[in-house]
């Protein structure tokens, strides 16, 4: 990857922050909006909301179109990071608890709190005068899929189930980690792709493109957040899906392919 | 309450249920799915979906239009429950678990489907044709200002930390009853009543007449809910929300006030 490409992602990320900073002031009621600022920003990188910008200006579109989305995406991702971390008795292998300070009750009630704050910002992101409410909804529609019961819910699900076969070691199974990596990182960035080339103006070929691209990128991600970089056999996995992914990007010829084209690499 | 107001209500709170039965088949993940359809119809009933199809059938809406925004309040009203009632360790005054079948982890999971799958069933509401777009992204942001920070979460949070200071023994601070009920039930109501005027083609000032209207019903209801029909000063309290709510009634003169009329009273 290039210096150019990896300030391009660096450069989004900081856009998206800075915009969520601005969207989670300090204001009352600070029982909630305290903590729900620290999960916010205390969750670890994920680059769908990124991608989803990124997908948006490769189309032509301006990054402040993605950028809702892309807070709301980051949102969620953080809800459901915190839930999935709330200590529960029937976990076969609980993930350590991230915010201890608070303790269970706030851990659940504040992710519950920021879902519906990230789909405000999409509903309120709409612009009447520039005709975009059907973009908004057909984004809120991707949305609410990804991160519904045939989606994020039902791969959480499934990651729980495998824990439970598992009793509780590291899974070595490359056919299940696969499959976890496709129906949770994969289907996200898959979903953010798409997003961002609608708000950005992309007609449906364009669209399905990128969802494709986004998904082979998310299961790269997956890939690299479960074995890391020991595992030989999934490198070389690794390595034809950025090949699938690149592939995607051939369509976007003539297009500012570069920049996007770095996050089908680990970084 | 007439016969007629009481099956008036009973007929939307059937079409509701219906209509949510078509919605949540038993698909697969049935992991998902099974216990989706089981904490949606488990749920204690709550007035607000009724009452959000009753505002739009008021100001001369057709049923059908508010029924998505009555659905995703419904499953948005039992997620919300289903969490309430998880086993958590710090809770002073822990509700009964509702759903003992599915251990912790499901009744964390399963309402987080929930929420995203009430987002997506409104923006699908959305017909094109009929320019109904900007109605249904403002019964978006609606929905979310009630049930985010600011509005379900922050009412949740009081309710326990009441329940701390209050050593886990029964409320009796009538102060702190009505701001419960003002914070909870009052505003769940008054977003849906606004929202069914709103998709029903009410005006700013019908359906700012409704949001209250709505609102004094939601508290009624949250003090029967809270202190039942035993204690005499809060009946009082009810009677005079009651006359406050059935005012806001009077500015749709010449329209069908009697059947909306029925949610002021207990039922």
């Amino acid at each position: 990857m290039s210096q150019n490409q990896s300030s391009y992602c660096a450069s989004i990320t900081a856009d998206i922050e800075a915009h969520l900073k601005q969207l989670i002031p300090l204001k009352p009621p600070l029982a909630v909006f305290e903590p729900m600022h620290r999960m916010t920003f205390a969750v670890p990188p994920n680059s769908a909301p990124a991608l989803c910008v990124a997908a948006c200006e490769l189309v032509g579109g301006h990054r402040s179109h993605a950028m809702a989305a892309a807070a709301a995406l980051h949102l969620m991702h953080a809800a459901s990071f915190t839930h999935e971390h709330l200590p529960l008795t029937d976990r076969p292998k609980p993930k350590p608890t991230v915010h201890r300070d608070y303790g269970p009750n706030i851990q659940l009630l504040v992710p519950d709190a920021m879902v519906p704050f990230g789909y405000e910002l999409l509903a309120l992101s709409d612009d009447p005068t520039q005709n975009t409410s059907g973009r908004v909804l057909r984004v809120i529609t991707e949305l609410s899929r990804v991160m519904g019961p045939q989606g994020m819910v039902d791969a959480l699900y499934r990651e729980l189930l495998v824990g439970q076969l598992d009793g509780g070691h590291e899974l070595n199974d490359t056919e299940l980690i696969e499959d976890m990596c496709r129906k949770k990182e994969g289907r996200l960035h898959a979903c953010a792709a798409a997003c961002g080339a609608i708000l950005g103006g992309a007609n449906e070929e364009e669209t399905e493109n990128l969802r494709i691209y986004g998904f082979y990128v998310g299961v790269i991600q997956g890939y690299i957040n479960r074995v890391g970089r020991k595992e030989e056999e999934e490198l070389e996995r690794v390595k034809e899906l950025r090949n699938l992914a690149l592939k995607e990007l051939e369509h976007f010829k003539g297009m500012k392919v570069e920049e996007i084209s770095s996050f089908a690499f680990s970084f």
